[in-house]
């Protein structure tokens, strides 16, 4: 169960339901869906009620159980419902990662157990995050010795199966009384930072302070922040990192003023058959994204929007990636492939 | 009269009132304010009913002249009435020259004249504002060799007497085909690139694209922008511009990619008795505008939020600084006191 700094699970499974916050509701109000099947939670991870790219491949894995309960022993029925959970996302590589897993599960196993062993399954994967999670908290945490820390989009509890990534760092930091003072980027458009990260740290007791993205810059100038600390979407051989809009700019800005940058993700998130960032398919959502807030246009009829999801960090300018098996300090081809080379 | 891509007059004395077009309710409503005492015209722009340096220094202006009429005479009161206006907003160096323009002409006519004086003078004032724009477009426009701009906050006809600073710039440029494509960034907390920017382009026929100021790095890392135009609060001696929050960012980040960086301003911009950016007074403003989003919460209860509203760029990082009195490129003092020295 969640204790101290960590009171969030985005994710249930009770009554043979996958049960799933609405993301897009919080902070103003806390709506559980009742997910029972498999399109229904495919819906739901492309309309983002979940996401960060972990706690996606756990919802994943759960609509893998409810496509194993509807598919009755047929392989053919089984298969294509993985291929559309697949297809609701196109850059966490957690997703494909996870669908892999339980298409290969379901291969090794007798099609009357799929579902037990499937949702089995699920279940380990969940908790082995929450337990990944723990121990990038406890890695990554010794590296921040003090001052303040920035952070960008949601990588917390919501974001994962519970306890987070960057923000599970944020977390252990806090609780050993390293970090003096957490900053949030708000993280437009979709405002993770605003809804979602200021909401689970509030409900934990650790106070965090909004910033519009435009305000990073004048923040690291002003030397209180020692770290900044985000997550990743995917992590190519070489360490170059895919994640949310806005996380390369903030890189290129702790590079300027001396700042060091920290990724945290599970060893689930590096893709060593990517061989740099180049590679990585970047998701560009809607201009309506940009144009819209809340339903009402924010921008005159007429004008477009350029709304791309992820953005690539190279290598060079992260000082340490932090997995739960490890950290790649200074990443490049060769730290990567000795920490993951075997996968 | 505006002509060609130049439709949008945000001030007009009229019946001898302000007619101030409300500035906080675009793209949604066109309404114009009435404004007929000087402590009117303060609250207004306290209130961002109209915001930009060049504007807000004109309505200053035609603010005094209300004053004048309100002062019957009496120089205490014109006096303290000046004060106020003055204290509407702390950063815009051109509130603080237009008021002691106004107060230097009191001073020097006799009393039961300063009316008809004082609004001839804020007509002028306003007149050479437009002609000073358009002869910054024309200066600024020669240094663009085709490629795309992307520009930040609204520098239009919104923002000053009208045609605009660095979307004079843009504007000139367009006409002339130097321009591929505009790109602007919506600029949090306020969003006027997409309240106010895209309106006026809308409005004139130059097609523009929005977006987030966390895409900023990806656009200027594709290679498709050669100049980040903006305006500007206020540039001292030495050629550091204070201007809207993020435009700091955007030069780093602009610099790293190797794009060029042009800062538009009047030279009522310029205040060469300010040595550096670190004597910028910058005004941070109150942490509600970060944690709402047109008057509905955004962030959980409990969340803070910090929302300074300029930054101050280092003259390291412009390659050039349009004013209507000529181009300091490279700026630095030496360069700066060659154009301004008179000052």
């Amino acid at each position: 169960m969640p204790t101290g700094y960590d009171q969030v699970r985005p994710l249930r499974w009770e009554n043979d339901a996958l049960l799933m916050l609405d993301q897009r509701l919080l902070p103003g109000e806390e709506r559980w869906l009742e997910l029972r099947d498999a399109d229904g939670v495919a819906d739901a991870i492309r309309a983002m009620a979940v996401r960060g790219a972990p706690a996606i491949g756990i919802a994943a894995a759960y609509g893998a159980v409810l496509a194993a309960r509807e598919a009755g022993g047929d392989w053919a029925h089984l298969s294509s419902a993985l291929d559309r959970l697949g297809a609701a996302r196109p850059t966490a590589v957690n997703l494909e990662w996870a669908l892999q897993h339980m298409r290969a599960l379901a291969e090794r196993t007798a099609a009357g157990e799929w579902f037990r062993a499937m949702l089995a399954e699920a279940h380990a994967l969940h908790e082995a995050d929450v337990e990944a999670n723990r121990r990038m908290g406890e890695l990554g945490g010794t590296l921040i010795e003090g001052g303040a820390v920035l952070t960008h989009c949601n990588t917390g509890s919501l974001a994962t199966g519970g306890y987070g990534t960057a923000l599970g760092v944020i977390r252990s930091a806090w609780g050993e009384g390293r970090i003096t003072k957490v900053y949030a980027d708000e993280t437009r458009p979709w405002l993770q930072g605003a809804r979602l990260t200021a909401w689970e740290l509030v409900r934990d007791g650790i106070p965090v302070t909004l910033l519009c993205e435009g305000a990073a810059a004048s923040l690291l100038a002003g030397g209180e922040v020692g770290w900044v600390v985000v997550g990743a979407d995917r992590i190519a051989a070489n360490g170059d990192v895919a994640n949310k809009i806005g996380t390369y700019g903030l890189a290129v800005l702790a590079r300027h003023h001396g700042v060091r940058f920290m990724v945290v993700a599970p060893t689930s998130t590096v893709d060593m058959r990517t061989a740099s960032g180049a590679d990585i398919p970047i998701e560009v959502r809607a201009e309506d994204e940009v144009l819209h807030f809340n339903g009402k246009p924010v921008a005159a009829d007429g004008a477009r929007g350029w709304n791309p999801v992820f953005d690539v960090t190279p290598a060079g300018l992260i000082d340490a990636i932090v997995t739960e098996a490890g950290i790649v300090e200074q990443p490049d081809l060769a730290g990567m492939s000795q920490l993951f080379g075997a996968r």
